[in-house]
């Protein structure tokens, strides 16, 4: 394997990742804390474009403004020698135990309005850096009993606050997009707004939801067995994946945060072919970093930490070689074609057809041989077949 | 337990549900059919307000038009007699071979037309029956592989049949509106609208979305592991719940179809709070039928259906019963007000509090002491262990 | 309500559960430490029969011999004051990173020799306490990747390590027998003996098994997305349910141990109405404590532990009234000879049949109307309606 | 690609796979019925070795002694003809409505009677045609709510059943040995034996459990979120991997039945690297067929029956060669050899090292650095990462 991973493969990192150091709900850390700075040089080595952060992940909750200020300095030199960029910031609105009720939805109002404070200096932050995005994660917006909370109070505030926050970005001039990243659950038994769909739905409510859109995680929705790359097919369809967190998870259970591709595999092959792709038939195409969010194994120490960064990259890429050969493959494209995805991209009714017509249409339903059209042999497994040969490399 | 069922609770029942003989993946059916106007007098004496169907539960799939029209007035007939309603008419878009890719989406244009004209005769058929909703269940809008289809396509195909449905409802002057049903598999291995989210989501792209709602069903999202009456909330919030589907689903697997509160009581409890009390602080309400989709297991014999039938309704009106109780009790007031759960409903900010204001408020953040705002105790537990003594009758 | 715990009920809690702090994978603390007297003193006021603790959950891992010493001395004070019980001990083998691996399966073989090491020397301290129980939960012995063991080798480590302790305590003649506790997942992404039937099927191979049975957890069962109440069955009709760990999860996801009953409730009924009244008609009962191992919400301040604490023995002892009800109740017990449920309990052959005599009775097969024989009305949703109606007092 | 499929390989088939015509709870057939020996002509056409059946995949439920007799004759004809072998055969206890509560553990006397002599009567059959394995999947022994069972009746009744079927196998002096297959649910709401390990444990109890082994089916373990490859390796170490399953699932849902590979083929990749390679360190090795229990998906007309048919071969024996290689790559054997794959062969306690000098050794604990042992790098990642590579055959 000859890729190697380059700034313009536009991969990034959250410092979270790879500065993990192994808490787990049974067991504190097995790994030392690491240095963000020195994070930052390792990643660019590896070929990463950039970082992102959680205010909290540079600057501790209890920073004062003098140690903050000496934090971002360091960071902003950091980037400048290392050439990294740092296109999202998020807020981190889950670890301190004042959000144990949420930060945006909590029943308590005093933490409501910290909440969005903190949130609000963290965009000027964002801005400051030149983020294109602001990641909002609402990890501990939910509820573990449905008495807890009036949900339609619940959803008011989640609204005001969005588009408080929204409305301030469109106020200051800011070149931010805010995206949304839904979870179905854990650290809350549920969260709010699990899934992409439900986070595009509360989206369509807003008053500046022009500049909200997602960031869905692979593992995330996985976590709620449903498809990943359907979901950011809808994402991308209703012109909203602004942004994507990578990783990879097993089946349903607690959220594993894998390597990107160590999870399902063959899920992430077509993710990146949709991400490198696009659709068959044309369509919005993503154009942002290709994010991971990942974890590091807890059994790893920093020589596995830097395994499992580079190893992200290593997936994506060959995926990304993968599917294209997968698309170039010409009996792909006859299978294709047998199986109809091209005629899918055909509307319904003809060009210029009225409800009238079509119903006049006796072809169409009076004449229709339901039996015959009903034998027709699709070819989907023979597709996915060589879909998986491609994916192994063995076509 | 002395509550009766009435025509009054608005209860309805699908013809498919008492009159599912048994057919399962693993086996043949275990019931005689169920002649359907035998049904609708039996769900008349136990107190049922109507029935629903899909077309083909009634006219099978290849009768003539002679056929058509004396079973129709067979069944207007049995209405009449039975002082049963007929509020909600859906179509099959999912038994016959044919639709073996979709009916909407699926990749043969012939079928995509076939699929819309059947939609099309129903609607005339559902106005004609002066029904109030009309469901659309895309039971078969799916893909078991990623590489089956353009997903763009398939959200443009939806889109494409759900307006020129509604659209031809608002030509027709009709006073129906639609309901989505989504679900997340089976029988596809991914359904497109997977969740209560993301069905919301694709109404908010539509031309017509005005008359586009939802007819979410409990078991459906509890198949994803998601929280039926969070997912309700947020349909009602976005002012689309339009119909609902009660029954009962233990855990995440296949589609059990049980009896409405024998799957997760506790969860039913909330659900039947929810849209018998409204939201706490008051909100939009749910005002359509209680709608039954249920399967009666098939070890039962026709006695059997009859005490599933009846079950189904026992247990709402013992829920709500319940609910009642659990509203009024001065104790879960105090409990309620303890946890916040009037605090949601007050805006984060302050009427007339602009961004500046807020930015200016030291308090809310500067002095703010996240220390001693993180200790105090929600009492949802408590709450909870409330909740579950009403719904045990032990208070 | 007037039931009130008393020790009679031997409701045991451990001491992890009271003493939780409410760090999580996203969360620092929301409480201050519990001193453990303390946690024992109140208790005992609410009723609770004995405690139940990790070494770690008394001695700090890195505790000088000394230290050691004071504090267990300080618990036998305690239990000496508050008349508390302590029927089951457990070791730590997953806070430590040393065990990130596993204990007795890590591939690091010096771990392994100190994982045994660790609970040889708690066997005595257990012993010493007059356990009757001592628990081996092995959180961290299994895999995040097939290829990260040799599993073959990991099940004889396993037994190595099993049959050395179940040995010692033969050697040493002391009163403890083991049970093993399964989970399937988190923290490992597998773990090994990752459901009762697993840890059944493990104990068969053992030399020292006779000592060996199970501690089932109602959640852990549950993530697996099985029935905890048919599980529990399993083991006692294999004369292995030594000890068991009631809670409460909703659905397949992370390990929320909520209260007992908090949960699926109807289970809880089910599962307290088998540990109560035991078979219907007969055979092994369960006569140990009942012990919560649940986790106080992370909302809740110390008045929400103690309210929670209360609500897992309320619970029980209110699903103990109800499902007495359910089995003294005429219509029920007349309903379960409907559903076949005495019938069940004779065997399948007549008392001295022999497979010829059977192989030569014609009415068994060749004359045997399997159509007629298919029509059977089990009853089976009717009884599930009255077990329903009795669990929420509703008869 | 160049493997071509030979008898050698030992693949086999089940004549209800390719002969499934696409009923599912939606939906009627989409394909026309197979002739069973032409469906064999095909099998042998694309290289497998032999055919496995259920006695009404071949001989209707109601047929005639003299039909009967006729297709048995047709069938021995095609095995002839064919050169296919028949190693397997398995009894249908599940698709007549008189199983709708189970065979073995039907509340029905009478029906346990009839399910017990229709196992004896295809006993027979199974020696008549040379069958290795008799399979016992109890797909209907369960329940939907927890108090239709007496469940220590059910597991009595279940082990009578076995064990009378085990008995007169030995009687007869029968070369077969019997496979239990389990399944967590589906048809049932709950099924007996959920999983492999419930199954192992239930064998233990046995009389005649040393000709009772298992059946797993890849998916019926990951239905439960349950590792497959674990799950076989604990029957492989316990004696007990008589026969395999082989097919695809999706996570936690319905049975799907994919093609081998075309679910986790991740998992797919271990599986098949166990099942042809072995326990890293030596140890039990499966030497039965590689048997498929698919579902060709419906969407598939004959053509893409085949298609599938040659899938499954074609995915097992990519995923051989690149286990092959995994095996054989010096890089591999030297992460193996870093992550302590080989050092978890040797045994915990040192050879002749008695419990006494175990706790004298103070390295072992007293002196153990356990701060040092827990900064090991296992290089869990890395190892995983150069599997994916070769399963991708990018090495």
């Amino acid at each position: 394997m000859t890729m190697t991973p380059s700034p313009s493969d536009r991969f990034t990192f959250g410092l979270w990742t790879i500065g993990w150091t192994g808490t787990d709900p049974f067991g504190t850390p097995t790994r030392a804390d690491l240095d963000p700075v020195e994070g930052m040089r390792k990643l660019a080595e590896l070929g990463a474009y950039g970082v992102t952060f959680h205010d909290n992940d540079l600057v501790p909750f209890d920073a004062t403004p003098q140690e903050r200020d000496l934090i971002l300095k360091n960071f902003t030199n950091a980037l400048a020698e290392t050439g990294l960029k740092a296109p999202m910031v998020t807020t981190n609105l889950f670890t301190h135990p004042v959000f144990k009720d949420g930060g945006f939805t909590s029943n308590d109002r005093s933490v409501r309005r910290f909440a969005l404070r903190k949130v609000l200096r963290n965009i000027d932050l964002a801005a400051e850096l030149g983020a294109e995005t602001f990641v909002m994660w609402g990890g501990r917006e939910g509820s573990e009993y449905d008495g807890s909370k009036d949900f339609a109070a619940a959803f008011e505030r989640m609204k005001e606050g969005v588009d408080t926050v929204a409305g301030y970005v469109k106020d200051k001039g800011y070149g931010l997009r805010l995206a949304i990243e839904p979870k179905p659950n854990e650290p809350r038994g549920d969260i709010f707004l699990p899934t992409i769909g439900h986070a595009l739905a509360f989206i369509s409510q807003l008053e500046h939801g022009d500049i909200v859109g997602l960031n869905p995680e692979t593992g995330h929705e996985q976590m709620a067995g449903l498809n990943f790359t359907h979901g950011i097919a809808q994402a991308l369809w209703s012109g909203k994946l602004f942004h994507i967190d990578l990783n990879g998870q097993k089946s349903i259970k607690f959220d594993q945060d894998l390597v990107f591709g160590h999870g399902d595999l063959t899920s992430a092959f077509f993710t990146v072919d949709l991400l490198e792709n696009g659709f068959p038939n044309g369509g919005p195409r993503y154009e942002g970093p290709r994010h991971f969010d990942y974890k590091p194994s807890r059994t790893e120490g920093y020589p596995g930490v830097w395994e499992s960064a580079k190893a992200n990259m290593d997936m994506y890429l060959l995926l990304k070689e993968r599917a294209a050969a997968f698309r170039a493959d010409s009996e792909v494209q006859e299978a294709m074609a047998y199986a109809g995805i091209g005629e899918l991209a055909e509307p319904t009714l003809a060009a210029g057809e009225t409800v009238g017509d079509f119903l006049a249409d006796a072809a169409s339903f009076e004449t229709f041989d339901a039996a015959a059209a009903a034998e027709r042999d699709f070819g989907f497994v023979k597709l996915n077949q060589l879909a998986l040969e491609h994916l192994m490399g063995a076509r």
